[in-house]
């Protein structure tokens, strides 16, 4: 099959042959049919999470159909629609059991690796997935069959980016009805956290950002006022913006710097609780003065909006076939596959909230 | 009365006369009989908290006799035995309506100020209190009534420190029946956290501080193991403690120096909840890694114990008499008003849990 590797730190992607082997006991090979260009696979792209990682198959959001089960496979068969979720559970381990499963401990993992065509050179999976290419092979539980009337774009979205930032909102922070809520970033995440807040039906949704064009975006995922970061300090409009109290939630959604993740912690109130969303570069300090919790304040982060894949990923849909969770409008640019090096070129403009990658 | 002064944040009260007005509508005057001696009165002295605060009358954790009440109090009367609140809530602003009376946004305070005799000098007081006194005047929601079978000494510490000990395991972090703990600090609040986590029946509780008659002293409030901060990593040593995989629960009670803020956070498991219970001083800045919080760690303050200081005074001392609060234990000197120095002397020499002062 083909499938785009990352072999360097260094913004590029190559097209290559890759095999995977048959599905093993408990294993799913997946055809892959769209993969959504998350800000994560350009991070890791750039090297920011490390270059352990390297060489690798980037893309972790992915949709397809089911090609081919392995032996004691009960949950899909041959022919299902599925979304494939980056972080598979065992059931069993503490977090399993709490009702945590992408925080397991034990992730079930497949039993073989992808090796390139005609050599014996293994490549990582990002998201032990690997959706930018034409196959995945993955866990039983890491498949999550879906309504098959869902087109295959809509679909991968929902395997990371829609899934984080509205989980952050409806399961990490369980916004309630008529609160205040201020999102950093209006990204592919951020846009999330923001039609996460609107299906909670807060009252108020500051989207915060530098770029007008992504904070004329919000409004139309919810967002009820605007505040562009680079006129002023954040942390001050939101405060006029709230008469002086701060919000009850606040969403930090960018990853890439320090600063947000610290005003995110002072532009809430009493007892106010921040969301951390955004996964920064490994190594990024945060400086919090002692006493900056001390009105009870809250912090916390969020994996995978603390979602349960199996749960989560077919309630979203369902939201989204009423028309009440954006999907469409969240899809900015399609390619092939061999258009990721200019899905990654887009994304670092700033340009799109998601392109897709369509992939069979 | 007599009162106990700090003029300068230089470690030192003088005995000096005040007068107090008497109680205007909806304020009592106790007559005081007992006051701890907090750790905070001592960060005050030495300005840690600031020097807009001088001068002022130290202590905030007192309790006494009602001697007389203004129009309009309900809840007390001359004679009533009382423990002091050094937050006071008005019940109507959001943090009340919520139940966080401590983090009321209108907190009533009384009509007049304390004045030093022949003069017109005003003094602050610790906590709007000033209970290194003998009499204090309050409003009415300041003023706790409680069984008068309890000694004043024993009284006086729930005004505070047990409370905010206690009250951080039991109401902030509600710690779980069977769960693992970690507690960075055996002073005053410390050692109750300590016990609250006993209270709450917490499997393993694991003390941590540098001084190990402090640690020994922290096996009779409940902690299961001991770890010397000054022989090596606490993180590493609590991560030994359990498995690798760290504790359920963490609580800062120091609140001097940044570094326990932070091992607090990192020697947590997947969202493992850590509460910072110390007030450090002001500009204390704690830099933690912006990955931290991924694996959905939580991290929030105590402000006095989360407590419903009506609700809460009257609750631990019943657990008092029930033979399962530790109050007899904490209490290591007593002194006399003028001896308010030689308390924070031996405070400051990491002495004792808690030195009362008895005052009438």
């Amino acid at each position: 099959m083909q499938a785009a590797i990352a072999y360097e730190p260094q913004g590029q992607v190559v097209i290559e042959e890759v095999d995977l082997s048959k599905p093993a006991t408990g294993e799913v090979l997946v055809k892959l049919m769209a993969s959504g260009v998350c800000h994560s696979d350009w991070h890791i792209l750039k090297g920011e999470w490390g270059t352990q990682l390297f060489p690798l198959i980037l893309g972790h959001e992915g949709a397809g159909i089911v090609e081919q089960v392995g032996e004691g496979v009960r949950n899909v068969k041959a022919g299902d629609h599925v979304i494939l979720s980056w972080r598979t559970n065992c059931g069993i381990c503490e977090a399993c059991q709490k009702g945590w499963p992408v925080l397991c401990y034990k992730s079930p993992t497949v039993s073989s690796k992808a090796v390139k065509h005609g050599s014996d050179q293994t490549f990582g999976k990002a998201g032990s997935l690997g959706t930018f290419a034409e196959y995945a092979l993955v866990p039983e539980v890491a498949a999550v069959p879906i309504d098959p009337v869902i087109p295959f774009a809509q679909a991968s979205l929902v395997g990371c980016g829609v899934t984080t930032g509205v989980g952050a909102a409806i399961n990490t922070a369980k916004v309630q009805p008529g609160s205040t809520v201020a999102v950093f970033g209006c990204g592919g995440v951020g846009l999330n956290v923001i039609q996460g807040a609107r299906l909670a039906n807060a009252s108020q949704i500051i989207a915060v950002d530098m770029l007008d064009n992504k904070l004329e975006m919000s409004k139309k995922f919810g967002a009820t006022d605007l505040v562009n970061a680079s006129k002023g300090d954040p942390v001050e409009q939101i405060m006029g913006l709230t008469g002086g109290l701060g919000v009850h939630y606040a969403f930090e959604a960018i990853g890439l710097v320090p600063e947000p993740f610290l005003q995110s912690i002072l532009c809430t109130r009493k007892r106010g609780l921040t969301v951390w969303v955004g996964h920064a570069p490994l190594n990024t300090p945060v400086t919090i003065d002692a006493r900056a919790l001390m009105q009870e304040k809250m912090v916390m982060g969020s994996l995978y909006g603390s979602a349960r894949p199996q749960i989560e990923f077919p309630r979203l849909l369902k939201l989204y076939q009423e028309g009440k969770l954006m999907l469409d409008e969240l899809i900015t640019n399609e390619y092939p596959l061999s258009g990721a090096n200019e899905a990654f070129a887009a994304l670092g403009r700033g340009e799109v909230a998601r392109s897709v990658l369509n992939l069979n």
